[in-house]
């Protein structure tokens, strides 16, 4: 087995035992790639490309025919099983296969009919078996990354930006949001990003003071604040960017509040270590930001993880504080928002270190003002 | 109010009162768009851009503050209610302003996390509030189409039937697979879809025996089947089509293979009208199929139901039977796959009448073979 995934399991397996569970029923698609390699996705919130099944001493992989081929190629260590008519109807004979009294479900994504149909289904097994919820099983050996999930993300966070170069070079007053979405998006893809992180944001003028503005046809004007937030996917890698333009000379106040955003990233940047607390980081961001007379126009958390999943654990918020540890890859996105006006989102991309930090993003200074 | 959804919401009042409901929470976002207008989307399976709560008298849009905004314009006759630390929290009191007794949810989309964590606080309410799983409410209106929503899938198949044409012109031997699915996207982006229906599939020679190919870097050899499977999204609608392509000379057996799934496809759709059963028009197709030689080699359902989602109800499928309706829009989409030498699909989209079928797909006689 890949001393990768025989590693991830030996802790789960862990986990298992510490709980009293017998297996694992992993069916988070991040999840199971994290433990098998097998790539299939889910289509649509209601469809699922499979489970895996972790227990003591076994590994089954179950999946419809459509990925049986897939399954079997990506996920070697794995036994795959076909399931013909949903996973519903074969999981009490897996369940007995594998000797499960106590199965273990990841609740924050089966569905509750899917959930009440296992049950059932499972009462029939003898002796029957218990489903049992459990949280952030996989989720939380996610949240360190080993040297090659930071080179992953390194990688796809370098396609970004050289895609954001490219497109910078030919921006015009006059395209519309749309348009730069799409070049942005085309960049990234055809330099071979797999996909996007999500959906880019491109947001000009007063439409940058929406903290999640979709793309629209206006048209950018010189002298406005130009929102550009965008990632690339890359060997299953998420990268995530801010960046804020002025085409043309800036207007008042867009340098005091770019100096701002740029300052109390920098600073809360400057407090990250093992052992620090996302809540007190995300508070000198917020602190400085408030110093500066913007206190209530900051309306969203600091930052988040981020790896196989564009949002994932640990959060630098002020609402939830999660310890930072060595190897975790979080953005640092402070944002000043003012209402008909525009706004400002400056976000990097750090790895926590042991004594502090060090950024992923391309070190060359950055200058917003384009075009001049 | 908007006519149609003044219309759907009127459904949604009837089945509440019959089901003894007091309000329906309805967090599927094709659900949602569907009864209000709003299109904000899940960015993750664990992210909710907000719910529903339709009771008899009122209409609540409760999100968070990226969404705002967006709800309020989109969805102007719902009062939206903005929760500041998640839906939980405010679940409550949103419940008790409504005077909820009985509250209805899509045990399809609610996690067993969220399911335990909205019973517990609703606990707290005095009259408590009692959560009652639903299936299909809104799936079920959303089952047959208006003319409008036929026509917002006519629009989106033009699109993509056009994306096609363009990129059909343009395809020669040593081209990969990829290559020819990003045009496709390109393609269908650059006419205007505001997204895919799903990822376009190309599988060339022995590739095209999976069903559910991934675009790889093999390289297209002259002679050997070409499966395109592509849908555009416009106006929220999808398109879904298939067409296998021949670069070249057809070697055999493509032109026996071609033309059974041609006739079972024709057969099937013949068949087709208000009252008939998705199970015997499954059959037709596969029956022909069989008599053909290939009985095993067409392994999957002749169709699906498109609309907001690409697959949705009802199904012509030999395992769930579904009663086919004037106004319901499906796929009908056999296949033959033949191991090691490749395989070939031809799927049209046609809407149910009364007394027959319209076939959506552009009338011209289709010829696969290519680049003569």
């Amino acid at each position: 087995m890949n001393a990768t995934h025989r590693s991830r399991i030996a802790k789960i397996r862990e986990k298992l035992a510490d709980l009293e569970l017998d297996a694992l029923m992993v069916s988070i698609q991040e999840n199971r790639y994290y433990l098998s390699g097998y790539t299939g996705e889910d289509a649509q919130f209601d469809e699922s490309a499979g489970v895996l099944l972790v227990s003591a001493s076994q590994l089954v992989l179950a999946t419809d025919s459509r990925f049986d081929l897939q399954a079997r190629a990506e996920a070697p260590d794995f036994e795959v099983v076909c399931y013909r008519k949903g996973l519903e109807k074969e999981l009490p004979a897996i369940a007995a296969n594998l000797d499960i009294r106590r199965l273990g479900f990841e609740s924050v994504r089966l569905s509750h009919k899917n959930h009440a149909a296992y049950a059932k289904a499972l009462q029939t097994v003898s002796p029957p078996v218990e489903l049992v919820p459990t949280e952030n099983l996989v989720e939380d050996l996610r949240k360190t990354k080993s040297e090659e999930e930071i080179q992953a993300t390194v990688d796809a966070l370098r396609l970004a930006e050289k895609a954001f170069s490219r497109v910078v070079a030919t921006i015009r007053p006059g395209m519309t949001e749309k348009q730069v979405a799409w070049d942005m998006e085309k960049a990234m893809r055809e330099l071979g990003a797999q996909g996007l992180s999500f959906p880019v944001i491109v947001a000009s003028g007063p439409n940058s003071a929406l903290p999640h503005a979709i793309p629209s046809d206006r048209r950018i004007v010189e002298g406005e604040p130009l929102l550009i937030d965008w990632g690339a996917r890359l060997n299953e890698y998420c990268s995530d960017t801010t960046r804020t333009l002025v085409v043309g000379k800036p207007k008042d106040p867009f340098q005091n509040v770019f100096d701002t955003v740029v300052e109390a990233r920098d600073r809360a940047i400057a407090a990250i270590r093992a052992g620090a607390s996302g809540t007190e980081v995300d508070k000198i961001a917020r602190d400085f930001i408030d110093k500066n007379g913007f206190g209530d126009k900051f309306g969203h958390g600091l930052g988040h993880g981020t790896g196989l999943a564009v949002h994932e654990a640990p959060r630098l918020s002020p609402i939830k504080d999660d310890l930072l540890e060595a190897g975790m890859i979080v953005t640092v996105e402070p944002g000043i928002y003012l209402p008909n006006w525009g706004g400002v989102r400056m976000e990097n991309q750090v790895v926590v270190i042991q004594d502090g930090v060090r950024v992923l993003n391309d070190p060359a200074p950055f200058n917003p003002c384009i075009g001049n």
